[in-house]
C-alpha cells in the first residue's frame, strides 16, 4: 500500500475539518445536527496510532517555529460534558510537544476573588503569551453553560441588576465573548474552539467503566451524576453557544467524541491545520547583528587555539 | 545481550545521581571540582536514545500519578551559562510527558513592577500547584548570580541601605533561599536543582555553531558574548551558590553538560528518581462515595436498556 502524498493528505484533513466547523450564523440544534459517532468511511481505528503520531510530530515541529517567531500564539478552547475525553485528548494530542511552548490551564470553580471580577477576568490572565500554545480545559464558555443551567452560579457573581436581565444577559455575553476573541485575534492570538461531542449513552458507558474499575473510581464523583441529570438543558445551552459564538475569526469545531481515537485525530488535525496555515518562520537576524557575527567568530576561534587545525 | 533488571538499573542510576549531588556544607570550586565532560565508563552515546525514551516513559507514568494524587508537587530549577543546553534539556526530557501536568516558566529580565518587590516575589507566584511538575528555566538563583556579577542590577532593586551591605547580602540571600525552599518542601513541594555544567571551550564551540549555521543565528545574541566575558566571575558566584544552597531538602546536582546526550539522561534520571522515591498513588475513594457507586451503577444501566444483555 502506498502512502498518499502529504499534499493529498492535507486536502483530506482540510475537508474533514471543514465538515466539523460550525458555519458562522448557523442555528445549531444538538443532538440532531452533529453525530457523536461520525467518522470518515475510509478511516479505521487501526490507522489511528500512526496518524496520531504523525500529527503530534507536525504539532511539535510547528510549535517550535511558533515559539521561535514569538509573534503569534494559539489558544485552544476545549469544552465538553463530563467524560467526553477532555483530559485524554490533551494528554494524547499534546504529549510529545515541548512543554516549554505549551500551557494548559484547567478552570475549576471560581474563587471568591474571581467572582468579584467580570466574567472574562480570570481567563484573560491565562491567555497564551506570544509563541505559546495555550489550552483551556473548560473556559469562559462555562459562563454561558454551567452558569446558565444553574442560576445560583449567576447569583454568586454579584452583578448589577441591569446586567442580569433574561434573555439579554446571554445574548450580551455571546457578543462580549465574540468581541473579546476578535480583539485577541487582531493582536496575534489564533483561537480554536473545540466541543467534544459525546452522546448521552456513551457518557453512561464511560461512567460505568469508572465505577466498575476500582482504579478508576477516583475519576468519578457523585456530582457528575447530578450534572448528567441536566443533560437536555446542557444540549440546549451548548446549541445556543455554538449558534452565536462561531465566528470567522474564532470558529467552533464540533468533534465527534464517542470514539476516543477519532476525537484525538480530529483535534490534532484541527490544531496542526491552523499552525500550517499560520506557517510561522524562524526569525532572521537584524543586519547590524549579522555584521558583528564574523568578528565574534574570530574572537571565539582565537579562544580555541588547540582546535585551529580542524 | 540481556537487559539488567530494573532494580539493578535503579541502583546504577542512584549511584550516578549520588555522584552528581553537592553534599550540603561542601565548599565547591568550579571548574576544578566537577568535570563538564564526565560520563560513566559503561555508558555510550549509542545507548542514549533508548535510555532516554525509557526515562521519559517513567516520568510520564509518575507524573500521571502525581497529578491524580494532588498532594505533592515537584519543582525543577535549571541554572546554567548560555548555550549549556537548558532549552534542549527541557525539550528532550519533558516532551512525552502530559503538558497538563507540567508548567515551564522562563524567567526573563524583571519588569519594573517585579523590581518593586522582594527578590523571591515573582518566582513565588510561579511555583507549581499540587500535582504539577514545575520547571524554572532560570530562577530566583539569578538573584545571587547575574545580580551579583553586575552590581547595576542590584541597584535597580531599590533596596534599603541595610539590605545591600557586602558581603552580608549574599550570605543573607542564601539563607533566605534555603529557608523559603524548606517552607516549600514542608508544604509538599519536592525541589530539584540542576546546574548544567558546561565548559568554557564547549560554550565557544556552541556559539560558533550558532554563528556558522544561518538557521541558528537567531539563537545567538551579541549580549551572549558580553556575558561570556564574565566567565570567571560566574564560575566564582556559581561556586558560592552551590556551596551555600545545597541542602538535604533541596540539593543541587551538577550535571556535566559538555555532552548533551548525557546531560539529558542525567536530568531524566534525577527527576524520575525523586518521583519514584515519592511514589505517588492514585487516590482511593471515600467510603461514603464508594457506598453510593452501586446505586449509581444501577441507575446508569437502567438508562442503557438496549445493552442489558451484554
Amino acid at each position: 500500500m502506498t502512502e498518499p502524498s502529504s499534499d493529498i493528505r492535507r486536502e483530506h484533513v482540510k475537508q474533514l475539518i471543514d465538515h466539523l466547523r460550525v458555519r458562522p450564523g448557523t442555528e445549531v440544534r444538538l443532538p440532531h445536527d452533529f453525530d457523536p459517532r461520525f467518522k470518515p468511511d475510509n478511516l479505521s481505528k487501526e490507522q489511528a496510532p500512526d496518524l496520531l503520531a504523525e500529527g503530534v510530530g507536525l504539532l511539535a515541529e510547528y510549535q517550535d517555529r511558533l515559539y521561535a517567531q514569538d509573534t503569534y500564539s494559539v489558544l485552544v478552547v476545549l469544552q465538553a460534558m463530563d467524560a467526553a475525553g477532555k483530559d485524554g485528548t490533551i494528554k494524547h494530542v499534546m504529549s510529545g510537544v515541548n512543554p516549554q511552548g505549551v500551557n494548559v490551564h484547567s478552570f475549576k470553580s471560581p474563587s471568591t476573588e474571581e467572582l468579584d471580577h467580570e466574567f472574562l477576568w480570570r481567563c484573560a490572565q491565562k491567555v497564551p503569551a506570544k509563541g505559546m500554545i495555550g489550552i483551556f480545559n473548560r473556559s469562559y464558555y462555562e459562563e454561558v453553560l454551567v452558569v446558565r443551567v444553574h442560576p445560583k452560579f449567576l447569583s454568586a457573581q454579584h452583578l448589577p441588576p441591569s446586567a442580569v436581565k433574561e434573555p439579554q444577559i446571554w445574548r450580551r455575553r455571546f457578543r462580549e465573548i465574540n468581541d473579546w476573541e476578535r480583539y485577541l485575534t487582531d493582536n496575534g492570538t489564533k483561537i480554536i474552539k473545540i466541543f467534544l461531542n459525546v452522546s448521552r449513552d456513551e457518557q453512561a458507558r464511560r461512567f460505568l467503566a469508572r465505577i466498575d474499575d476500582p482504579a478508576k473510581n477516583w475519576k468519578f464523583s457523585p456530582a457528575d451524576m447530578t450534572e448528567r441529570g441536566f443533560w437536555d438543558d446542557y444540549q440546549r445551552v451548548y446549541s445556543e453557544m455554538l449558534s452565536h459564538t462561531s465566528t470567522d475569526h474564532a470558529p467552533w469545531y464540533v468533534v465527534p467524541a464517542d470514539r476516543k481515537w477519532f476525537a484525538r485525530l480530529a483535534t490534532v488535525g484541527i490544531i496542526s491545520d491552523v499552525l500550517m496555515d499560520l506557517n510561522p518562520q524562524y526569525p532572521t537576524v537584524a543586519p547590524e547583528v549579522k555584521a558583528k557575527l564574523g568578528e565574534m567568530k574570530k574572537q571565539l576561534e582565537a579562544e580555541l587555539p588547540h582546535e585551529s587545525g580542524k
